[in-house]
């Protein structure tokens, strides 16, 4: 499969991938090979990993524990210690082999340790191959306050080997599932028929493509989110909300980051019908569609009071307004967008019922 | 007194600076502005502060611990929650008001928080206006490995005023003298002897200007640190190692950044007498000028074992390799010199005697 290339550097798919990570690190002179796992992709992937590298490179392993609870600047304080004490240096490289924890993170700890370090994302899970593997985001939760902390920094290459699906639970082929939803309803209405109308995600594999090279066209007409990249934001808003406060509540299950950005975009196609013209119809199929792979989130009213507060404390919020990216008509999103108060709860009213 | 412009930013002196802050707030719409102090500046700083802009804009103050041993990854997350307790968002400045602890941290700070809002330095030690004022880096340091968490990123604007040094103690002036006795070595020969010759640092505020000009030229043939930047680092190899187990070593009394590295260049100008030339009468100027300033530092054996071991940590090392920056003559460095293990015991004892 052809590779698709960023503004920085390229993003290689399967049988390719691993040729072209021998090939760089045979070009490339770095003192130290490092690469991160956490404790599930270093039982799932890294055997995966080492067999069809077989050998190429020595490296050090370097491991956090998983999920996204563990995504804070205590591991990657753990991340840094790891690399003083097994001496990497300026021109060493860090792996990141995982899902978009261990690529956030360890993007994070690269770009920072001794003021930035080369750095190569394999992304093991659907959500951090659609999502993490362009956009050059990094970063850390602040106590439930998501990616609050990073900075923007490009790897050296992203690796997508559908391989390492085979290890993934349903559940985390949905989350990321959810991610490529949103690709179609923000700029390609037939690419979301096609994959709302899945049976199931068997055969996605084939998909990844598609999405990768959607959100490569956005980030590289806008890397700085001043406009175009915004509409990457579309049921974040909200979903980020949803996600966070049921990560801070213990008497919550935690929802993975799919699951909550699949609430946030049926909430914001609702403002989107009463604000930006969406079509009622398209209001439906949404909700529909997202319900046939999602189960409802029960929200009681004091969830709902909770999860509107923590709004404020959303990354694209400036001056203390609120910025949403709506839909005019699924595949056109329109920006910038503020919200009546009194709409938030006819929203979760309409996802309630 | 004119600005200096650095790649992307002006570097503002006394009377000036002050306006041209208010004309830049004036100019822009932040949505919040903060100012970082440490005890001390908050004490001796904040007041002239405030005094001179007299109520020009409106602002939150967020204080840390000062020195040198409080610039680490917690102090950090106290300022990284503060920001997100007082509502700063992508559009909030962030104003650094102090030494360099509090510039090299504020730096830090705001390049990570929500992936990077601006900022505006205002240092308020002479070592922070001639060394911490140009060149964008940022950072706290790992346990005792100073810097080694980072990034290289610029602030907005800097202002020097020399009416901070009147709240300066005589032993933090000598600290900041001693990068200006560096620039001297590594770049001109009449500033170095200018500068040694001094009776007493009373005069000094008017040659911050000329030290800042120098760091800056350095800094714009060579942003990245490929070749001749490496110069700036003269001192600060053996310097760093020294500062590291004096910070470490609960037994010893901390020194300052400008008694380490004063030490460190007694100790590399004599490696530089062994390996690049230096006349041995440079030696000689050389020590007897710092001697002249800096009380000598006691070392015992272990002490020097033990300074030896932690070279490898510092961040310009890669490969195994230690790189020095020596000098041929004072005014012209020398880069990338490797250094015979022999010599170091040597070096030490040179200055002891």
């Amino acid at each position: 499969m052809e590779s698709i290339t960023t503004s920085s550097y390229a993003v290689h798919f399967n049988g390719n991938a691993f040729l072209q990570l021998k090939d760089y690190l045979g070009k490339h002179t770095y003192s130290k090979v490092f690469v991160l796992v956490d404790e599930n992709t270093k039982e799932h992937c890294l055997p995966v990993f080492e067999k069809t590298l077989a050998n190429a490179f020595p490296f050090d392993l370097i491991a956090i524990k998983a999920g996204e609870v563990h995504k804070n600047i205590e591991a990657c304080t753990h991340v840094w210690q790891a690399l003083s004490a097994l001496d990497a240096d300026r021109k060493s490289l860090l792996i990141n082999l995982g899902g978009g924890v261990v690529t956030d993170l360890g993007g994070f700890v690269a770009s920072t340790y001794k003021r930035g370090i080369d750095f190569i994302n394999i992304p093991t899970t659907l959500l951090s191959m659609v999502d993490a593997s362009v956009g050059g985001k990094t970063g850390v939760d602040l106590g439930s306050l998501k990616n609050q902390i990073g900075v923007i920094n490009q790897p050296k290459m992203v690796l997508v080997s559908t391989v390492f699906l085979e290890t993934l639970e349903d559940r985390q082929m949905r989350s990321g599932f959810a991610e490529m939803l949103k690709h179609g309803l923000i700029q390609d209405a037939s690419y979301w028929k096609a994959l709302k109308s899945l049976s199931n995600l068997d055969t996605i594999g084939g998909d990844i493509y598609t999405s990768v090279s959607i959100k490569n066209k956005v980030v590289l007409e806008d890397p700085t989110e001043q406009h175009l990249r915004k509409i990457l934001n579309f049921g974040h808003t909200l979903g980020h909300a949803v996600e966070s406060y049921f990560l801070e509540n213990d008497d919550k299950e935690t929802l993975l980051h799919g699951e909550a950005i699949a609430v946030g975009m049926v909430l914001e196609a609702y403002l989107s019908n009463k604000l930006t013209g969406l079509p009622t119809e398209d209001l439906e199929d949404i909700k529909t569609s997202f319900f046939k792979w999602y189960p409802k989130v029960d929200f009681t009213s004091s969830d709902i009071t909770a999860i509107l507060s923590m709004l404020k404390f959303d990354k694209k919020n400036s001056h203390g307004n609120i910025n949403f990216v709506l839909l005019e008509s699924i595949g056109n999103p329109v920006i910038d967008v503020k919200i009546p108060n009194d709409l938030y709860e006819g929203a979760f009213a309409y996802y309630k019922v």
